[in-house]
């Protein structure tokens, strides 16, 4: 059996290719999905059909595209990491985390433990809270190939 | 018939009772829900199953007990109000709003235009964003006495 | 049992107020639901949020706002009659009538024999196609009240 | 991982292969589907059952077996494009529209701006709106294959 | 707490006056519904919405009717009560149980011994096989009332 | 795209291999998957369990031994055939299609026009009604083939 | 707004009769519903059928028929509470947790420290592990009544 | 067609690789799937993202990393095989018996006759009892094999 993994979240460190490389030197049977993550790609996303003046529907559009991908990769994969790094409000992962909990979809957090308290509600419906990729490939690893 | 209107997200002003006092001046048929808004309790929610010395631990059993409410709560109403103020990280609210659009619930959000592009994956999936509690009431009024 | 009845599509003629004449006489419990009809509070429904400039995201905001109504009031409905009308695309008719269908909500067709041949995959899956209003009252006597 | 597209609509141009052409010179890995486009195939479908003198029973009867075949499609697709002509009203393009609005399916209109106001139901709910096929294929391309 | 029971099937005996006159003798908080029961009314379902001269649409068309009161009922009740008679097909009281099975609808099958063989798919997922409708009453009374 | 198409009902004649014989003549990319049909088998499925003496539970028992395969296999099938053949009850077919209309999977029925009137609950909610095994190939080969 | 509380598992003991009273007195809205608690008439359900010699067909007879009201009940509870009580397996109330991690149903286990290792898999769903009946009153009107 | 089988239970004997070897050598096309089964690594799955000094937290961690593969598995199998041995108490499996009914998972039980009464609404729900690992493999031989 193949795993389909889904990495939600933070796009300004490179967590997902630690995450990719550490999987890929345990030969496990994984593949990754992802949103864009080309920032300014991603806010772009709505243009191709027609530019904006307003930005409130700029981003309404490029959300909109985005959500084409996003939620049909999110419904298709059987784990979901969502990531929070220290910056930014990141309100998109933890939409994506409560998009998880309502359809059942397990989900494992990755963040530091300087911000538990301000997430605790995301946590505490994640079935892991890892804090560095590696225990995130750990966890992916146990999970796949354990007897 | 009457609604069942729940508010989530930000407890350090007065938008609930805004909200409240707005509709109830209309007297429309609506029946309010929330979490828990006094934010020492809320915290404390798990403690009355005995202390917790590790604060992830006390974290994550009180969102559990608050999970009670909310996800019972939320499933029950038939709009949810998500007000993002402009301080704290306030995921949980992004959190519920990633809740409703899994399932479908109608849910409109509340905040300022300044933090537009980082809720835009939140505010697409919304049946309306408004600006201030007094629209809220108006698109509640709208909604539920129009002919 | 009371029944709840929702009354989509066309807002030109007296239709509505034909059913809910002809179910009064009779006597039936019934409580009637409908989209806001008063055409130009509908296309103004997202305007309360603050005016658009641009035709097609004042119509999107509008379109918004009043699926809170709708989508609320059909998912609550044991029984849509979906009305089609001679003039006008009425799309939304068509729309309401596949979200219907989509859940397995009962649906029925009102419309004239002229337009059956457009209708037919509308008309395949509703349990009744009735071309006056009196005969939807008809099914809906016979549905509630027959022993 | 292979991408499932369901064209639906509007069946006098050749949008269709617009988009498939498109799709195939980016060589992207999509497999499209469609109901049966041939118009007098279509409304033939149930004769093979029995020939009916009625033609509302005719039209009833070559819809649920052509139902068979869209149902199963659109339940199996990723993405859905709904097409909106100039001509003809096209209720089954709404309808199937509704359909994938409450089955929670992404879709993407296709239509002139000219008929914006009457779609405004259809397009609410869509996750993109698209003036050319070209765009389409631009959407997916984007969807697809963007890191 | 009260319950909603349907009653569904053979329509030549008693049976439902028997459960229903059980059920009132113990004074149990029961709401009983059902299919219409009067044959010819049932069978003309379809007619006041024009005649039909071919018998498979007559009652294809009635069963439609029908099935506006069927559905809604089924899917309301909290238990199903099939009863099979010794006469007749009744292919529609199997139906019935088909669709309960599948929605995890709770039922009862009543019917003699001397068809149990026949009914074995319908009896394998149903809660109860009784043979009496004071059995019937006898376990909605357990169901009910038994502390 | 292959298609997985299940044969329910009648075991008696040999409508199973006309409609294998007639869709691998046609070539198309068809699974079919069916229940037991070896009679004997069939009942005595549960007999490998230990044997009973009475023959209530000796068909509960088989019947849920089946089950395991019946109810995984309708699950995956695209389309569901059901057949009723003029002789014995088939409570077990018109389960099945019950069944079927209650999860939303299109199912055709299979039988002579003489039995039409017993059933039209069945037939209602059926995608086509054939009473020939010819033209269910028909109908199979317009679905999956046509353009 | 009312609650309604099933309270799952052990029978020996008190704990149900505690939870009501502390309950009652504290005034909440609650309505409480549970399994048949009587062990002999809970083991005599099926009896009413027709009795049985083989003890797997009464035991199998008599689950099924306290299944629809365990179901039933379970289905229509805000929260369940599962008591594990230190002796006999308890694999029912283990099974009635693993239905309701199932279908989102939230619920609280109630049991001693000394066989938190064996309940694992069942705590970890929970939303919450009370040691006493009182915790579980505490936790209650936590839920209902705080603001 | 291909079947997966998820295996749970009892890990303290070889009943797995006895079915895993019967249906190798009947050559059934079989994917079998489990949880962790080495006890002590199962204990520990949650060390990995820290060591825990309360032994209700280090339980709690190590079944929701656990829960991980066992959630995705159960939710991809096509029947599930539930084991209880005669030595501890076993909950996870009733669980896990408890969830696959509430998804309509199909499952068989396999457990002495011993302990039938203990596991009654266990087994009500399942669709087959064993006593041994033989008639697990004649079953999955029958249900896959048979024509």
């Amino acid at each position: 059996m193949s795993w389909n993994i889904y990495l939600s979240g933070e796009i300004h460190t490179d967590w997902r290719e630690q995450i990719m490389q550490g999987v890929k030197s345990h030969q496990l049977p994984v593949e990754f999905t992802s949103a864009v993550t080309n920032h300014a790609a991603s806010d772009a996303a709505g243009d191709m059909l027609g530019e904006e003046t307003n930005s409130f529907w700029r981003d309404h559009k490029s959300s909109k595209v985005n959500g084409i991908r996003t939620r049909t990769l999110i419904e298709k994969a059987d784990v979901v990491v969502v990531r929070f790094g220290d910056k930014y409000k990141q309100w998109n992962a933890a939409f994506d985390a409560g998009y998880c909990a309502a359809i059942g979809k397990p989900y494992i957090t990755l963040h530091d433990e300087d911000i538990i308290h301000a997430l605790k509600e995301v946590d505490a419906q994640a079935l892991a809270w890892a804090q560095t990729s590696e225990q995130v490939v750990e966890v992916l690893k146990y999970v796949i190939d354990e007897k």
